[in-house]
């Protein structure tokens, strides 16, 4: 089949086919310049789902996808597990959660695995939400475990990033040590029928309280949500929906899908640089036991690859 | 004062000495060559303590500080924030909970921040950590939040990781999906006394009961503590003790050395790699656009660096 009549049928929901091209994309084969040129165009809303384990993000980006559904938009979603650089695989669990939109041709579902740390997030993902976006999905969910890192790495993917607490799972200092009061752009506590959950978002509002902003800046709101029985989610749209909103009033939109394509970028020439050069057992050996510092270490391996 | 002399210091239990070594080897001044040459030497115990936010990682590094002491080993503690890219500070929360040692000389505690992306855990840690065992410390613990990357960083940095989980942080499946079966050298279930605490446990074994090990290779135990009333901590220092007498019982323990060793100097030829090449805007934007493929962009950056 041709790179033209796959992108025409992946726009026409063949699953199959958007599958094909992402493999292309990701793989960089011989078909990449074609996909690239042909799945372009699209305006997509990309989101970012965030938090750490047990929040209840399978759940809660499954509910989404029903409420993207009922206005008829299509959904697309990249279930990233950072995690697992040994497995490497899918998690079952995400499957089975999102089992409900499996025949339903107007979504998208598929699990990457970025096996630990060539290139990370970025590497793997930027080109598949950008031809799922480019093929004609309307939202495209990127969701990801994790605190630290992988935050910091979907925050600069997506337009909007979501960052899911639960009650019980630490308190306000915890917020800050997760490092979330900064990046996300909608706050989420999830399970919200929990005990607990009126004292997480009392600890993220006082914690948020002390953040200063100019005018005209973004104020994360915090939505409250029972996802497993798609409570809060009508909110949680409509607060997505704002944010979206306020990026599209500046250059705030174009600015970041620029940026999106040089964090791609930069992590993929970064794991191609990696690649190149190798330490020498001897010289870690002698870090290792005080014979040579580390600068100067250094400095042989660059010397070796300049 | 000479390095001569600040070693010396250090190795009497001068803090504002070792302070000031770290911050030597960290920045590579001009002393570092001195300072690797000098603080050399000495036979640590270095545990990795990584967990999820909420679970009480700092908490138990208190108690077993405490319990280490009581038989008389010098404790350092580097508590990596690897979350806070923006702030980059250190957090509150641990000072507080550490307080109790602050008087003591046989313990030294250092907040280090990661700050993103340069190079990660290992090139801001990895000379402290040697710094800390060249200049007397029996113990060092390097404790940072985080699923994912950070866990993977830590196990490589660690002689043994010790990960810490909670009840009513998630089942099984959630295990999984931290990644966490293949990286630990010890479970810890810590708040104990809560509801759920035996089902984590359970969980976990289960899990690794279907994990194949050849005969000889560590099986990870299962320890559960209430940190916060010192509950345990006995069985867990035997734990880390029995997992240490492994290593040194093979090879595994230069090999560890070594391999931290090539680990932080990867990291900052990464990072200096890194910081010698840019991405122009406009290549950036051809790839937002779809004018230009990703490994056509990767192919420009690179020969413009070659």
């Amino acid at each position: 089949m041709q790179v033209s009549d796959l992108v025409a049928a992946a726009r026409a929901g063949d699953r199959r086919a958007t599958a094909r091209l992402i493999t292309a994309v990701e793989n960089s084969t011989a078909d990449a310049p074609d996909v690239a040129r042909l799945a372009t165009g699209g305006d997509a809303l990309i989101i970012g789902v965030t938090g750490s384990p047990g929040v209840g993000k399978s759940t809660l980006v499954s509910a989404l996808i029903t409420a993207w559904r009922e206005t008829g938009l299509r959904v697309g979603v990249l279930a990233v597990d950072p995690s697992s650089p040994f497995s490497g695989g899918a998690i079952l669990g995400d499957r089975v959660r999102m089992a409900d939109h499996a025949l339903d041709d107007g979504v998208y579902i598929r699990s990457v695995a970025t096996r630990g740390h060539l290139g990370g997030l970025a590497a793997t993902t930027g080109a598949a939400v950008r031809l799922l976006e480019g093929v004609g999905f309307d939202v495209v969910i990127v969701e990801t475990v994790g605190v630290g890192q992988a935050e910091v790495e979907i925050a600069a993917l997506a337009d909007t990033t979501l960052l899911l607490l639960a009650p019980g799972m630490g308190d306000g200092i915890q917020a800050v040590k997760a490092g979330v009061v900064e990046i996300a752009d909608v706050y989420v506590v999830n399970k919200a029928d929990r005990p607990g959950a009126d004292g997480t978002v009392r600890d993220l509002r006082a914690l948020m309280s002390l953040v200063r902003r100019e005018p005209g800046e973004w104020r994360q709101p915090i939505c409250s949500t029972v996802a497993s029985e798609a409570k809060g989610i009508d909110d949680l749209v409509a607060a997505i929906t704002k944010h979206r909103d306020w990026l599209a009033g500046g250059d705030h939109l174009a600015d970041k899908r620029r940026r999106r394509a040089e964090a791609e970028i930069r992590a993929r020439v970064d794991a191609e640089l990696r690649r190149r050069y190798t330490v020498p057992e001897a010289l870690a050996e002698q870090v290792a036991n005080g014979e040579t510092d580390v600068a100067t270490a250094v400095g042989r391996v660059l010397g070796d690859t300049a």
